[in-house]
């Protein structure tokens, strides 16, 4: 397992500032919460920067946002330093049959698209991987690609400078924090 | 583990036609790629219920989609026909504490919000369950929540009746049909 000590980013490509806003926020809060280092967003968008860094003001942790990053260089770079990139795809290799391969891996940088993914990201990728061959979203195969990658750690990873936390509680809520 | 020749379904509830169109077509999507048997949903939207139903025709299976039915009495029914219900939010008891007890439960019904869920519903679900006390996403906690609960199956699914079938490959795009 990589656990919580090792080097673990998303990439998020294919956002559409209008569209995406939602969707890639939700990719980004999956990110941090399971226990990534950040997110590279491969857009322009202030919005996701702030609404990410709000939570993580709020709820603890040094999740970073970068947002209008090129996606190319991006990866480029990242596999010039030594890391290996991860495409989750349908069209990949299935996780069950690869995830012992990717558990062994040290820095490894997870490519998240939208609707539509430039070929050459394919070709770019060190690994294409499917989280089932069905069709359903990239928020479900990052949330289950950081689980079984991370391992047990990423569901009761603490958040370190919390202003506020949460008691887990059988009903109603319960939070400690201003 | 409950195996996929068991009853899951999905409720969501806190559905706002317009806005949450693109999230609840992930939560159903994702429901339906790792095995549930069909979702309910608590609001009136034809729009969901045709676009999963389209990739259900094209991908196989046979998950069902209802829309406008009311949240109480949908529980309710569940409950009286023996069935148990899960409501996933931020504020419950951690997955890993509880799935034990879960993964034996032969008839499930998982409670999907939106961003406010009526106090009643943390009072009427039999088990209220976090992915991680973090803010994040419905999409990734249903995710994670089917994956342990539905075990290894979930991830390998096969569907009948498929016009379309994705073959795993390293590099590119495989597919079968027409």
């Amino acid at each position: 397992m990589i656990g919580l000590n090792r080097d673990v980013v998303v990439l998020r490509i294919g956002h559409r500032p209008q569209r995406d806003q939602r969707v890639t926020t939700h990719v980004g809060l999956t990110a941090r919460a399971l226990g990534a280092n950040g997110m590279f967003l491969a857009a322009n968008d202030a919005g996701i920067v702030t609404g990410i860094g709000d939570v993580s003001t709020r709820f603890g942790g040094s999740f970073f946002v970068q947002d209008g990053v090129s996606w190319r260089t991006c990866i480029r770079k990242w596999k010039e330093s030594g890391g290996t990139v991860v495409h989750l795809t349908m069209f990949g290799l299935n996780l069950p049959d690869v995830e012992e391969q990717l558990q062994k891996i040290e820095r490894l940088m997870v490519v998240v698209g939208a609707e539509k993914v430039p070929g050459e990201v394919y070709e770019l990728a060190d690994y294409n991987v499917a989280i089932t061959s069905q069709p359903h979203s990239e928020i479900a195969s990052l949330a289950i690609f950081l689980d079984h990658i991370i391992g047990p750690d990423a569901l009761t990873k603490e958040f370190s400078n919390a202003s506020i936390r949460v008691i887990p509680t059988a009903r109603g809520k319960c939070t400690k924090g201003p």
